[in-house]
C-alpha cells in the first residue's frame, strides 16, 4: 500500500505513524507546501520519502490535512489528477463547503470526506504523535457519496487506527461542530485575550494563575493559520453559537450586577451536570 | 502540633495530608457542618478525630477552608473563641471583604490571610490529594497585619508543603484573581450551558466533543456553594471583567460577520504568545 499524506502537520503525521504501526509494508510518501516540515518528517521518519502532488496517482490513498482554506481548492486538484484507483480523504475540520465543491467533480466516488475529532494545540511535524486517534470519534460525511471499495478502504484504517465512526450529513456535522469545538476555541482565545490586555504584567498571569486558567486557555495556543478559515467556512454556525454563549454570559453577569445570587447558584448548579458528559470525554 | 481543620474538603483535606506528611507527630483534628464529611475524613486518616469548633483554643493552628460566604462570619467567630496561642489561617479565593471584616477584631494578629492558587474541579474530602500545593504560589494578603510569630508559623508549613510565596494586598488580590481565575469559571459555566441550551441530544456531546471542549469546560463541574459566593463577595471586579471579555468576544463575532478574516487571524495571533506564559503553569 502506498499512501500519499498531504499536508505533514500534526494530523497528516499523526495519521503517518499509526498507519505505518498497522500496515508494516506500507510505504508512505509525504507533499507539504513548507520544505522544512518535509525534511523534519523525513527525519523523523514520518515518512519514507518526499514526493510530488502530481505522484498522486500512484498511491492508492491520499490523506489530505492542511487548513480548510487550502483543502477546499487542493482536493478539487487531487481528484483531477488521480486515476481510478486512488482514494482522496480530508481530515479537515468543517466539511460543507467541501462537500459542496465536489459534489459535481466526476472523481466524487474516489472521495470520502471525514473529520477525526483529535489533536493537540500544538501543530507542524513535531507535534505528531502515536495512537492520537484510538478510541477517538471520525465524523463521515455524505458515505453514500462515495463508492462503496473506498468506504471499505478508509474503514479498514479507520478500525485499524481504534476509531470510532459517527456518520452524519455535512450540514449537520458543521452544526454541532461549531457548538462543541468552534465555540471552545473563540472562547479559549477572547479569555486570553482579555487576560493579557487587563493584565498588563504578564509576570502576574505566570505568578498567580493556576491549572483552572491554563486549562481554559490552553487552546489560545492553537494556529490561526488553521483556525481562522474554519471559522470563515463554519461562519453561519460560528456566529449563532457565539451569539448564544454573549447572551449568557450577558444574562450571568446582569445576575451578578443585580445581587441575585440564588439564580447564579441555579445557573451553576443546572449546568453542574455536565459533569457526567464530560466523564466520557478525555 | 495540633491542627484544626475547620472544613475538611479538597483544599483543607489536602493541608491535613501534607501537614502529617511534613509534621509527623501533628494531631490533626476536624470541624464541618456535614457528618458524613467528617466520617470520610477520618476513615480516609485524613484527620485523627472529630473535633468541636469550641476547642479551637487548644489548638496551635486552625485552617479555615469553607466557602467564602461561610468564612466571612466563621472566621470572627473562631478569633472570639482563641487564646493568645492560635494562628487562624483563611484560605479562600477572595480577600477584599474577609480583611475588611476582621480588620478591627482584637485578636486581628492572630489572623492569617492567605489563598493558595490550588484546587481541582472536584470537593469533598475524597478530592483531597497530597502534594495539591507543591511548586504552587500562596498569595499571602496584608501580612503586615500579623504577628511575627503567627507569620513565621505559618511560612514554615507552606515551606515544608514546597509552596511559593506571594504578598500582596487584598485588594490587589482580589483583581487578579478576577482576571486569572474567576473569569475562567464563569467562561466554563457558561460555555457549559450554552452547549447543553444547543445540543439538546446529549448523546452528541459526548460523541462528538473532544479534550479542547472538554478542557474548556472542566470548571463547569466547580461547586456552585463555593464559586456563588466568590462572586457575590468580587462582584465589581468579576463584572468589569466580565464587562471586558463580552466586549472582546462581541467584536470577534463582528469581525466573522463582517467577513474581516485577516483581523480575525491578527485577534488570534496577538494572542498566541500566550504560549510561553501557560508553559510556566500546570
Amino acid at each position: 500500500m502506498r499512501v500519499h499524506i498531504i499536508g505533514v502537520g500534526l494530523i497528516g503525521g499523526s495519521f503517518a505513524l499509526d498507519i505505518r504501526n498497522a500496515y508494516p509494508d506500507v510505504q508512505l510518501v509525504g507533499v507539504d507546501t513548507e520544505p522544512l516540515h518535509l525534511e523534519k518528517a523525513l527525519s523523523l521518519g514520518i515518512i519514507d520519502e518526499i514526493a510530488d502532488l502530481d505522484d498522486v496517482s500512484t498511491s492508492d490513498i491520499a490523506i489530505v490535512a492542511v487548513p480548510v482554506d487550502v483543502s477546499i481548492h487542493l482536493v478539487k486538484t487531487i481528484l483531477d489528477k488521480i486515476g481510478e484507483q486512488t482514494l482522496v480523504i480530508d481530515t479537515g475540520s468543517t466539511k460543507g463547503k467541501l462537500c459542496e465543491a465536489v459534489i459535481q467533480h466526476e472523481k466524487r466516488r474516489n472521495f470520502l470526506a471525514a473529520h477525526p475529532i483529535a489533536g493537540t494545540e500544538f501543530s507542524g511535524p513535531e507535534a505528531a504523535i502515536s495512537n492520537l486517534y484510538r478510541n477517538k470519534t471520525n465524523i463521515i460525511c455524505e458515505v453514500e457519496k462515495t463508492a462503496f471499495k473506498f468506504q471499505e478502504r478508509a474503514l479498514d484504517i479507520f478500525q485499524r487506527l481504534g476509531m470510532r465512526i459517527c456518520y452524519m450529513d455535512a450540514k449537520s456535522h458543521d452544526r454541532h461542530i461549531a457548538y462543541v469545538s468552534h465555540l471552545s476555541h473563540i472562547s479559549s482565545f477572547m479569555l486570553g485575550k482579555t487576560v493579557l490586555e487587563k493584565e498588563k504584567n504578564e509576570r502576574n498571569i505566570f505568578d498567580l494563575a493556576g491549572s483552572g486558567f491554563a486549562s481554559t486557555v490552553r487552546l489560545a495556543k492553537s494556529s490561526p493559520a488553521m483556525w481562522s478559515p474554519i471559522f470563515e467556512q463554519n461562519k453561519e454556525n460560528v456566529v449563532e453559537i457565539l451569539d448564544e454563549y454573549i447572551h449568557n454570559l450577558t444574562n450571568f453577569k446582569k445576575l451578578i450586577e443585580e445581587d441575585d445570587f440564588k439564580e447564579v447558584y441555579k445557573e451553576m448548579e443546572r449546568t453542574n451536570h455536565i459533569k457526567a458528559i464530560l466523564n466520557g470525554i478525555n
